[in-house]
This record gives C-alpha cells, structure tokens and sequence, in this order.
C-alpha cells in the first residue's frame, strides 16, 4: 500500500487569555466556587448530563450553570425548568469560549453565591480545549457513538482533561465501540484522567460520577482551607 | 419561569478568503472535477459514508479523497485500503479548512485527474462553516444521536449546504429523535436543502445520496458545457 501523504497546514490561532484566567482561578479560590468548564461535541449530551447531575446533588451543594451557544437560548431554559439559576452566553458565530467570556457569564450569574458552577462550552472538540478558561476542572464527555478513536484525532481535548465521561453506553450494542481500545487510546495522551462509563438516557454509572464529584469538590475546600 | 438572560459576546474571526476559494472554484470548473467538502461533527459518519459511497459510484466515477484532521492519518488509510487515492492535510490544530489549504490537499492529489473529489473536513459543526473552501458543493452529516435541536444550535453549517445526510438511523429506536422536527427546522434556516437519512451501518438509505450524486456531477458537467 501507498504511504499516506502528510501536508502540513499548522497555524497559530491561539491569542493569549492566559493571565485573564489565572486571575478568575484567584478569585474562584477566594469565594470556594468549584467550576467546572464542561467540554463535548454537539450532542454528546452535556445538557442532559446537567440535567441528571444537578438533581442528584441538590441536597449538598448550592449550583448554577452558565451555558453556551452560537445561537439560541434552548439549554439554558431546559437548566431554568429544574429551578436551577442558569444564564447564556451567546457567542454569535465564536466556536469556544475563553477566560473573559466565561467570567462575564459568572459575573452574570453572581457565582459566589454557589458551591459548584457548570459552564457548558460549545459543543466542539477542537476549539475550546485550546483556550485555559480560568475554571477549576476541566471536564469532557464523548459519546459513545462518535467512536473509540476520536483521542487519535483530538488528542488535546484529551490531554488536558481530568476526566472523560464516556456518555450513552446503552447505544453500545449498535455500535463496534470498544470501551477497552478507547481507554487505551486516552491513558497514552494522559494517564491520570478519571474515566466514568455511563448513560443519561438509563440513568446507569451516574452515581460513580456524582460520587467523584462530591469527593472532588470536598478536596477542593481542603486546599483552600489549609 | 424567569426569563433567560442572554450576554452578547460576539467576535469576528474570519479572515477573508473568498478570493483564494472563487479563482480555485473556477480551476475545478475548468477542469471537470466535482469536488464536495463533507462536514459533520466528530464521529457523525464522515469516513463511514465516503467508504460506502466510494464503491457503489466506482464504475461511473473517478474519484479521490482529501482527509483532513488535527492529527493522525488514519482516515486516509482506510480510504487507501479500499484502493482510492487519498491524502491526508494535518492541520495541526487548525479547527476548520479554509480554500488555500485545500488547494493545498487538491494539488496534491492531482484533482485534474478526477471527477470528483472529497474533501473531508476537520470533525467540527461550527468554524468549517464559516470558511469557503472553493468546493463545488457544501454536504454535511448530522447523525441521529447528536440530537434534532442542532439546527437551532448550529444554524449556519445547516443554512450554507446544498445537502443534509441524517446517519445512523438504526439508532433512532435508542433515542427520542423525530426527523420531522429535524426537517422543520432545518427547511426554516435553508428551505431547498436535499435531505437524506440514511445508515451506513445498515445501508439503508444510500441508493438516495449516491443517485443524487450521479445527477448532481451531470448537471455540473451540463453547465460546464453549456
């Protein structure tokens, strides 16, 4: 077989929000606000993960969700129905947020109100993994009919999250996804990252995720107060 | 139910590139060669739907594959395992394909050569819709999973192409997706677009999308010689 043939196209379009984020991460610290840059293709399920997580943690944390979008206000009034604060960013054509769109949208929401905030970017698997957004953790979901290989072809998203929800494990038996060759895949970009297998639609593996969650934002208080 | 608030945060980030894409639409025009630059979110079915394009059009047409991809080469290899030419544009980062860097992918391939060529674009449903590549026709994929809301979210990919292909509806049975939702609010952004839902699991559907295309490439020829 011919080898393939490789033209090289790099550009920089990376501007540096680096500083605007740092500063928000200061502040985040200082009011014990846990924000999590929430990170998927469109309709991985970022929404609907919302939807299933806040309920479950109702009763120990205090949460509100930026949500993002090129256009439309749906997400956000999907979050508003649950009775939980919610504000949209619209970015107007932009195809990921960074640090001083995300802090207009916590400003907004008047974050140091809550214990955890959810910012859902938008759904892209390229873009917003280039830009630090001055959150605490910076959270993927990959559904599973997108496919295993998809760290071969985003391997920043991958690397520079902590943890991967591997969303609509119920669609796996129409599908040749394979969730030991995805694993693989992810722990050769970043070893340490937090892997959760489950399904908004069946309600199974939420309680792992939830659990990590918990434990994630109590370490998070610890930090702050020692 | 309070009202949404909604924070404006606009930018511009198209370089103009008409130019560079209108003298390279001309060269294909002169040159007979049909080319479609294919977009979808990662993992809606790109690859899949060329290798089972390829095969049913290989009597009629030649035809190449520009692959395009943050990273790996894996795309083009699979096309080159079915015995299609194919080259693969790394682009390093870059989100989107913009008209020089296929001119790149199309000279490298010898497009003359060709009836038609496609182009793959980088798995993203917003920056590759804002750039025109030069390409004779726009197409994307959006995939049952992904959800039939997306044209409300992703408004100008599904108002800039000719065609929609709606993939993997052997999972609708797993999913509250409803196609005619889908199309109602796809028809509202762009009221002439082709739709054809289809699974390239399954095969269903497919005789529609490639008998469209054999039509499309003899009415472009038509107007060539005309």
């Amino acid at each position: 077989m011919e080898k393939v043939r490789l033209i090289e196209v790099k550009e920089n379009i990376l501007s540096d929000n680096d500083a605007v984020a740092a500063d928000l991460r200061r502040t985040l610290f200082a009011s014990e606000t846990y924000v999590i840059n929430l990170m998927a293709s469109p309709g991985a399920g970022k929404t609907s993960l919302l939807l299933q997580t806040l309920p479950r943690l109702s009763d120990l944390f205090s949460m509100g969700v930026v949500e993002a979008d090129i256009d439309s206000a749906v997400d956000a009034e999907k979050i508003m129905k649950t009775g939980v604060k919610s504000v949209q960013l619209r970015t107007g054509g932009f195809c990921h947020l960074d640090a001083s769109m995300v802090k207009k949208g916590l400003d907004a929401i008047g974050y140091e109100k809550f214990d955890i905030v959810f910012i859902e970017n938008v759904g892209n698997l390229v873009c917003p993994a280039e830009f630090d957004t001055g959150a605490i953790a910076d959270v993927m979901i990959l559904s599973v009919p997108e496919g295993d290989d998809k760290p071969l072809k985003y391997p920043l998203m991958f690397s520079k999250c902590s943890v991967l929800i591997v969303n609509k494990t119920d669609m796996a038996v129409l599908s040749d996804f394979d969730i030991k060759k995805l694993e693989k895949r992810v722990r050769r970009l970043n070893p340490g990252i937090k892997i959760f297998p489950l399904s908004c639609r069946t309600g199974e593996g939420l309680g792992s995720w939830t659990g990590w969650l918990e434990g994630a934002v109590a370490e998070f208080r610890k930090g702050i107060s020692t």
